[in-house]
């Protein structure tokens, strides 16, 4: 931790459920898979909410894309440059996706598949098995930015 | 709280930084302002990173977008259901875009003005002065599903 980092407000949150995914190790979700947008569309997973939390699913059915908020549990450390795949350099953390940040907050969008009582089928899952869910909320169309620029990310042959 | 929650695992944030807005009370953020993509693409802002996080600020001046997780700090109440405007009844809460949800994580995406120090000047916020921050994150191609289907919010006439 860094000087001064320690003097700031702590925030508490609660698992609300837990990541049913074919990605179980972390060589699965290695940034070489990110290559190409089509990386992770075809990976398949349920997003397992705990039953206490089940009543706030209704009315998800009709949403194709959900934003799911997580807990980069299995995260070690937290770093304010990264090291990103096919860069020569570091780059901010704040500019990169990187779970290894201040915060262990991870955010994905996935294709919502079909609901069945408290679980979410679901595609274009990024996510390791195993993972806590911290909240869930609907894409909307505040969320399309189809004319955003990519940074860094765009210079990078090896990224989306 | 409802039974069964209270036995979750608990993880801790730590507040990164805080929003500098010029809505300054819950009624500048009324659902009502949501009607219409446009509804907060004008207001202006910054995001103040407090200085021992400031390095991790490297390269984000390249992207257009930019991801805030943040904390609904002046949420008082945690729902299962939320009762959107111009609804006639309630909605799941994980259906909704509420600030009163078991975990008060806000998500938004916003326009990078410009980037000086600490501070990135912004557009398109919707978030009140004061809130605390808790990441920030790039926003990539993989954040964008132009085809997306939006539930129930497609069905209300009030909301974009």
């Amino acid at each position: 931790m860094t000087k001064g980092q320690e003097k700031r407000m702590i925030v508490a949150f609660r698992h609300i459920g837990i990541v049913h995914s074919p990605l179980k190790k972390k060589q699965d979700v290695s940034p070489e898979r990110y290559r190409g947008k089509s990386g992770f569309s075809n990976v398949q997973g349920e997003l397992e909410i705990y039953p206490e939390y089940g009543k706030g699913l209704q009315d998800t059915e009709g949403f194709s894309h959900l934003i799911v908020l997580f807990h980069f549990h299995r995260s070690k450390e937290s770093s304010l440059l990264a090291h990103p795949p096919f860069e020569s350099g570091e780059r901010g953390v704040f500019a990169t996706r990187s779970p290894n940040r201040p915060n262990a907050i991870g955010m994905t969008v996935v294709t919502l598949i079909k609901k069945e009582g408290n679980r979410l089928f679901v595609s274009g899952l990024d996510i390791l098995d195993g993972t806590p869910i911290l909240d869930l909320k609907p894409y909307t169309s505040r969320d399309i930015h189809p004319d955003a620029q990519f940074g860094w990310i765009a210079q990078n042959p090896g990224l989306p």
